[in-house]
């Protein structure tokens, strides 16, 4: 999915205006500190060295969001040229283009861009920072395959619930943020361990929202059976389940029919997708709960198509086969009971230990307005409790 | 509601039989430890002295639970001489007269019962013995204002949710709580304030399951101004609403729409009761929230009633009228983020600070019998997920 | 609870502006013709003799309500002399005080306003005119034991689900009426047969919305034994359950979780209150089925309150015991399957027999504004399918 | 979808124990009256002339249905020589290889077996009898293009919701079918016009349960807007929605949260799928209706796929685009208000006018055990309002 490698051209191209460099000759990220308070829910975000390096993603395909780039690039070369922007390669071979020809250049101060390979690109990032909506921030999340460096995301256009700032306040909060003047909110990520059965390998993939198993294009019940710390909970028969962090309580979970989950709550949603039960009530487990699902064969399908579609913050991965196993953990500590856990080699190398609860840098810290977002996106985002238009409804009596 | 004060004829009854005795002769309750392990999602039991008052509540008026404790009281006198039997007045009355005709008596060994005022009571007590339903331990708990001991929780008839042993076990469990062998399920209770509008006066109360404000008899509609940390969350027109621990998640919230939140998970849940509304979707709350309520005045009820009943853990408490406040919060730690608080005057004095996480006996510590008693208790219980007749539901494929 | 008869003095009074005369000295009501068309889901209202006279009833307590009817009587009494405005006789001598003052009056054309007994004016009125909420509908409507004349309801500052029109349109829609050129929408009642335990009269009242059991402020959960035609259905354990008409879909049904159904659908909605169970599922029964709910005793309870809370279109009835039963059935015609039906006694006497499905004039007749009236109402005033404001949505692709 | 034609081989084959022959060769099919009564919610089944071709259809890939299809057709030839029985090609395939080596066999009197293309077979059935699941009567009903002859079915092995009959009853109840003692519940089933954009042609599917509209493998979600009798009701942002008839009330609509509708009713339920909304309550609207969806494009998908997936009772069509439109009426009668209407070359030939409320035939009459099968079904099948196991559940009190 990730292309890695960068089209052999993409450093080649100079222009006195503009130049593409390889990311790799910067210095290495530098991660800030997150101070917490007895009178705040959110984190200091404190640089103890200094924001270097600046990855900036955008939404593809959209005209809206390259303007936005274009005059957010502008203005950080202008006001703080210390500040290297990293772009992907594709995204770096767009803006090169428009620099090109844009009106007030200066030979003498050209714009440095900065990419490389994915690896290269998440290894450098002081900053990340999208223009978009939702599916940027979780798409640009999900390019780092452990340590994500503090988020700053700008709604464009179309507002998103995962979008604190308007991007006409980039100019107010991206100071705010280099002089350690900001406050963050910290969010959790679930893990995926996808282990086939015919197969040894087995692949670990982060959610920032949920994973989703669903019968798809089969007209067809899936049938799954779920076990939580080792102890069998249900068979699912149903169009499908996700299993969402708080943070994806607000997105497909509630479609279908789940509780709206503070991102403060480290947890783990269960939540079914049109199961054929009338008391499949959605579960809100514990972020220690270690969940392992396995998929059986359908009902009424002797000959056909048995296999089941998984979907990772809405990026399809591949088909599911009976027999295959899910495991899924909270990345912020599971407490495996039976000592058995996911094998230690279907980890990553680079995490830290399962049972340390205390993992410090786990999760995202997500750059926040105030320390009521959340409030203010249930009811101006979602529209939640909307009275009838004829009833009374002023906050005072 | 508490009847604190006991009959003067309590203790002057003397048969050589059975003897009621002070409970303030007894020396002072005994803490045990709480031991939290990495493979473990429960707290181990330890006792750094040695467990001596074990005091014992029944379901009243039921013939089952008394002779069941009949049978507990002549088990701990029989086999652990040393355990001090303690029970409520009336309670300690009704087992008086039985013990006088019980058969096998010995007068060389009379039956001592203890007893005396509830704040007596519960400052003696080392163990908190319910026998009943789900309202037995409600009110058992009920009876502690600060610190709760241990709970030991039996069935007796009608099974429960909150009570994971049969009284068929109750040597064996016994034997493992004494010997410090037994495991405890942590669980946290709510804070309910309430200030009433002309009245200094405010009173506190703790919650083990949930505190619901309704519209009872009235047939109009509650309109209730609710705010969280200080911002305005929503004004609910709704028959009412319950706020609920983790634990009550099964208990009012279930049945007026809420999910099912695992007891490990400190939290809030607001779940609306009859809104009109359609977009009132069930929150889950961070445990750090402040949630104030206030009474507003009912629509097209200009002369008439506007009070509003408020119910804890099933215990209808005075109504409230237009004005009055009401604040709720875990006693795990609120974080309050203005600084303004539930007033200390409003905090019982013998509580830790408001602000501190880490409350270390907070919260109730329920004797469990496994590490998934909920999942049995949703299973088993609830009948969560009930598979239609007609479709195979094995857990094997 | 309808006090039918009138102060002494409501005739004695006289000025020359305005006199308050006895309704019963009018002409018999006058039933008009409900035509139907292959095109229109509407009936068109046709007058074969002519409408004369007009019962305005209005909100109590509202200085609004009464403008509106001060404007709404001179209208009629200056564009249409012939027609003769009833009132009820608490409104007949509110408006009486308003018209000895008003600024225009014509001694030459004194107002009449015509009053008396519920049981006069109800025998008298060709036309129901309500200017107020819902509530006003529903209580106009229920001064009516059996047949209700066609409803003309106009919203007055709040708006209301019930009601088509403004007040602005007054003028206009009455012309149409007049003229035998408006069109219908009708609605069917549910009858409620209330049969105590200890009492050989039993009552029936219709309900245009909905009939509800509910525990009250009692707080242990109702037990209710329902049938179908005969057929135990469920033992409800429930805060308590509503019956409802396709028109009381919106109201307390929908609150409680209940789907949205056209009036046009004849049937009998059973949605329950906060029920104990995970699988009650609202049902939507067949108009003609026979309901009977048997009130049992409560869990828990062995001393204490069984009363059970009964409300008619939110009017609380005579609370419930253990044993009472409640009948309902649809007024459009109910099949007794087993031939045995509610006792002959209790039906009205002047209504037309159980079993025949054609009962030309059950049901309201409320005058509508165009056929889609009901989706314009659950889009712009119950705010149905409210988008996300983050999701586009437009009518257009 | 259905291989209308034969193998050629079919008639050729010959043994002196059975004998597949041309199902033209039968008399054309035989309609029964249905005869309503004041006291019964279902219609006495009466023959006028005989019942004399029988279509038996079974599950396909089933060992436990062939049997029991061996069973039934030897009781049928040995009981009653006069009936013919109808076999579908493969079937009558299938079964012609049993009976070639069943025992008991007589040269004299082979076993007749009739059968042809689908149309052959289903002008000549007075009466089709399935064997199986639900999916077979679904399937054996959409075999007939208008009038669909009364329903006998049987469950096997496991139950299903549709199926009033267990394969043990099938003598007495055959019995009482032939000799018109038989009653029959009258199921209305919905019509889907499909209408390509691109495309002159339109086509016609009848749906005994449910049409339904979904994202299908697509992780984007559809956006359908719907529109009612011409007027626009809502778009809907969704995995998509399901339109049911009151049969399938208790299928996916049940599972998408649906209520739970009788038969009885007529009427079109819309249920949304995972809507992106708080405030989608499931619909029901009058069987009148004349529903129209028009495919939009998916929202952030610029290049991508736009395709929607769309399932008649459970059998997945042709994917529709952007652009193109389903009309979805009840077959019982439709009120077009502005006379525009499903186009009359879109209607089938042999179906009554659109506009006549009284459709003698259509719909399907199934075959009924008692008054009250969907009172038993909802609960002994469904599970409907399961007590929790520790309340008290008995009818009596
Ligand atoms: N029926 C449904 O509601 C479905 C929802 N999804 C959700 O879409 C997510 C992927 O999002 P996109 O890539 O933007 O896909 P997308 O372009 O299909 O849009 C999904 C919608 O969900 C919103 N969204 C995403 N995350 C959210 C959150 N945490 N809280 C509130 N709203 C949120 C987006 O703003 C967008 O409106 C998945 O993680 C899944 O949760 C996926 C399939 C079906
Ligand atoms: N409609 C409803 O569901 C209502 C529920 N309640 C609940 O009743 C509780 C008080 O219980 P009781 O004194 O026993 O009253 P009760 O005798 O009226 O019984 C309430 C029922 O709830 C069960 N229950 C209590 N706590 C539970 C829990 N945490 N999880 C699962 N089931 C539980 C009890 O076993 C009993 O079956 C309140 O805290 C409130 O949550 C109170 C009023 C209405
Ligand atoms: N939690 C709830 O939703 C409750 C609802 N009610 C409903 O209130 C009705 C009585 O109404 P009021 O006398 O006006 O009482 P009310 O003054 O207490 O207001 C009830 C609200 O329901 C609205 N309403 C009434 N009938 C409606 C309908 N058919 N569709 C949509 N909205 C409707 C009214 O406009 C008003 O906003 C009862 O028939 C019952 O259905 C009664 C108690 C609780
Ligand atoms: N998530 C879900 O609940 C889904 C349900 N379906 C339903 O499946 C139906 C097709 O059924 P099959 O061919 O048997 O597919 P299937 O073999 O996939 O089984 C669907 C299940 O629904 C049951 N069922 C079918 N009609 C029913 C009814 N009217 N009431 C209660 N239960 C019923 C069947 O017995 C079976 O258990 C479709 O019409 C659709 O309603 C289809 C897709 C997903």
């Amino acid at each position: 999915l990730q292309t890695a490698e960068y089209p052999s051209t993409l450093f080649k191209e100079t222009s006195k205006f503009v130049k593409i460099k390889p990311v790799r000759d910067l210095k290495l990220s530098n991660a800030p500190d997150y101070i917490s308070s007895p009178n705040s829910k959110l984190h200091a975000l404190l640089w103890p060295g200094s924001l270097q390096n600046v990855l900036v993603t955008k939404k593809p395909w959209s005209c809206a969001t390259k303007d936005a780039m274009i005059t957010f690039i502008n203005h950080l070369h202008t006001t703080y040229p210390e500040i290297n922007v990293i772009l992907q390669p594709d995204v770096a071979e767009e803006v090169y283009q428009d620099f090109l020809t844009t009106a007030n250049n200066d030979p003498n101060r050209p714009h440095m861009l900065y990419s490389g390979t994915t690896d290269e690109i998440t290894s450098k990032a002081d900053l990340l920072v999208t223009l978009g909506g939702d599916g940027t921030i979780l798409h640009g999340v999900s390019m780092f395959k452990s340590q994500v460096p503090p988020v700053l995301a700008f709604s464009l256009g179309t507002l998103g619930f995962l979008l604190p700032f308007d991007f006409k306040e980039h100019k107010e909060i991206f100071n705010k943020v280099l002089n350690s003047r900001a406050k963050c909110l910290h969010r959790t990520r679930l893990e995926c361990h996808v282990i086939k059965k015919n197969d040894g390998e087995s692949s670990v993939i982060h959610a920032m929202n949920d994973i989703f198993l669903h019968r798809g294009s089969s007209p067809h019940l899936t049938n799954l059976d779920i076990f939580v710390d080792g102890e069998f909970l249900t068979r699912t028969i149903a169009d499908g389940v996700v299993f969402s962090s708080p943070t994806g309580s607000t997105a497909y979970s509630l479609s279908a029919g789940g509780s709206i989950v503070s991102p403060l709550i480290p947890s783990i949603l269960l939540t079914p997708i049109c199961p054929r039960s009338l008391s499949f009530r959605p579960l809100i487990l514990p972020h220690s709960s270690h969940i392992k699902i396995r998929v059986c064969s359908k009902m009424n399908e002797k000959t056909g198509n048995n296999s089941v579609n998984i979907s990772v913050d809405g990026v399809a991965q591949n088909d599911l086969e009976v027999g295959d196993e899910i495991h899924i953990v909270n990345e912020v500590g599971t407490i495996y009971i039976d000592g058995t856990q996911v094998p230690p080699s279907k980890k990553l190398a680079d995490e830290t230990l399962p049972n340390s609860t205390s993992k410090q840098r786990a999760g995202i810290y997500c750059i926040a307005k105030s320390e009521n977002d959340w409030i203010k996106g249930i009811n101006d985002l979602l529209g939640f409790n909307s009275g009838f238009r004829f009833t009374r409804r002023k906050q005072d009596n």
